[in-house]
């Protein structure tokens, strides 16, 4: 009771956790003791999906397994379906996520959060946005294929056809970069519900929720709105000069952990050179102009261009409209929330810190007849 | 990064609040200045709802202009009627509440919260909540009146009928008393997903999915279930005793905070009297017993009855089925969850606590091919 606020929780440990690890000072991110450069473009999200539930990867066995599960669970109960096709077509992605798995998750009650529940919400989102996105199109839905892996079908139920393995491959490579990375804010709300003993389903909604929130997850749309204003890499210089003068944030920059090049975004910023040259022209020129103006006004910070710069070019080059970028993070990131609310449950305390009131000495109200 | 981990943050103050403070050495709730036992009985729930939201007690005309508003923003979207007649008749109601709420927050996309958008989200959870009641009992909706209070509205949608003024005046006070309560699991929820500028119905949606666990808004329903099960005050010695040396937790006892009696347990225990005398012999029976057998096993720890104990009484006096204690109380607090996300995103900064890494040391991945 006599701690004294301290302000966005920073620095403060609010969980051990053996799925991730953001080593800001040496720029890796290691999942269950594995560096992600090991990882992002060798495995398949089953088998990071499998690893951060379970620890450790999975045998060709298992494998097979987690991947006839997982193509099995991609339909979405009756009650899901209602309510995806009532769902007005201008509804924001993020909403259409968050509400469609609230019903998809009822039949589960309050079920304890397990391997098989996390698999079964984990299949259910790539379906969730295909259909969603087919239902703004005016076109039909496609029905979820179980002979293709995670990353194939939903770009197989986005666009009604097999993309390339190039293609593919590079979805896989984005949603094993981005399926964990610590304490993020929608992990650490997943695991606040999950410290109540509630369902997964809750746990997963309110991670939604706050993914959806621009400070969070909101981000990669924005870097392409950015990018459209600034049109040409000629014009990168000017642009973002001026726009630094208007105190307009450059977006796509900035991360609170690391402190040199992000893993992800290095990783990242490579497919997109071979996938989307022409986006990559643009960018790169803005991230160079950037990180220069950014290095002037601030030289003792470190390079910062984020996560969120190069995913953009990616999504776009395997054809995501930029609405449909956040919710893919979620496609990805849904390993890691259903991970961190396993490890929550299996050793569980109520997350419940304290407030500090700062409002006015208690005093006798005035009754409503002399209020006036 | 150096800190130590805090489990369950115990302590730790995560906000500055002018909304509420539980003075638990003094067994003291404080809304903004007033305290809870000059409200209770006094204020009408949709009082306390504008002293939660705007800081101070309206004036008749502001008090008038709010419940015109609320009375009007009682109806469903299009969509979210349909979610919630698509929903399976067992649907637990929490669930239902997570779900329909979801979907009527849809129209607002990702606009900044606002007393109008808390106002619009109060508005319908008993409407959700009612017509979800009426359906598993096979009887047609009843619409919303305008021209009825917060409470009487609630069980006139409810039961078809209106309520005897004293039914009235219990709901209205059992919706004051749970309002709010400083820094609980749900409100923290809340304020995690609005710290990065999500909307208000995220917020609410990943507050409800928290307050859904047993450990935070499942209690009332598990104390009805152990008082069905004790059957009758001669029962009370013998069976608490003997739940006891099995390890069964009383249910009703235990708060982290207050260090005498909750001053919500003694409104709602004197209410409990009056309203359900046979509840009320049985129950007090029950708690004299039960804090009996916890204070020879601790006789350090104060007297615990809790909010949930009498509030079960006080429910179900007024005709509520037991699966609706914990969703009616998300119709008391989501007031306080609102005025919460109001606070944090006036003066936003991102929460996010660190993690602690504890799994194993960076190593190379085996390839599939050769795990076997």
């Amino acid at each position: 009771m006599s701690s004294a606020y301290v302000p966005g929780l920073e620095g403060i440990v609010a969980a051990q956790t053996e799925i991730s690890m953001v080593d800001g000072a040496n720029g890796r991110l290691v999942y269950q003791g594995y560096v992600i450069a090991d990882l992002a473009e060798q495995m398949s999200f089953e088998e990071v999906a499998y690893l951060l539930w379970k620890g450790g990867l999975p045998t060709h066995a298992e494998l097979d397994a987690l991947a006839l599960e997982l193509g099995s669970s991609r339909t979405l109960t009756q009650a899901a379906t209602i309510t995806l096709d009532a769902l007005p077509k201008d509804t924001d992605p993020m909403d259409v996520l968050r509400s469609v798995v609230s019903v998809q998750g009822v039949e589960h009650k309050l079920q304890k959060p397990s391997v098989p529940l996390a698999i079964h919400a984990t299949a259910s989102f790539p379906t969730i946005l295909a259909l969603f996105h087919r239902r703004q199109l005016g076109l039909a839905p496609v029905k979820p294929r179980a002979d293709l892996g995670h990353a194939a079908n939903y770009l197989y139920m986005l666009n009604g056809k097999e993309s390339s393995p190039e293609h593919v491959h590079a979805l896989n490579t984005y949603l094993v970069l981005l399926a964990d990375h610590g304490m993020n804010a929608s992990t650490f709300t997943a695991r606040v519900i999950a410290s109540t003993d509630s369902d997964l389903a809750s746990c997963l909604v309110g991670a939604i929720g706050a993914l959806k929130g621009p400070a969070h997850g909101g981000a990669p749309s924005q870097v392409m709105d950015q990018l459209e204003k600034i049109g040409t890499a000629d014009n990168a210089e000017r642009w973002l000069r001026e726009a630094r003068k208007q105190k307009v944030r450059f977006m796509g920059f900035g991360h609170r952990v690391y402190r040199t090049y992000d893993p992800r975004a290095r990783i990242l910023k490579e497919m997109c050179a071979r996938l989307n040259p022409k986006f990559y022209e643009l960018a790169s020129k803005v991230e160079e102009t950037a990180l220069q103006i950014l290095h002037e006004e601030h030289p003792e910070r470190p390079q910062a261009t984020n996560v969120e710069f190069y995913s953009a070019g990616v999504l776009q080059a395997i054809g995501l409209p930029k609405e449909f970028f956040p919710p893919t993070f979620a496609v990805a990131r849904v390993a890691g929330w259903s991970a961190h609310v396993l490890e929550q449950s299996a050793n569980n305390r109520l997350i419940r810190p304290q407030s500090e009131y700062v409002g006015p000495e208690p005093r006798k109200p005035v009754p409503l007849a002399e209020r006036g």
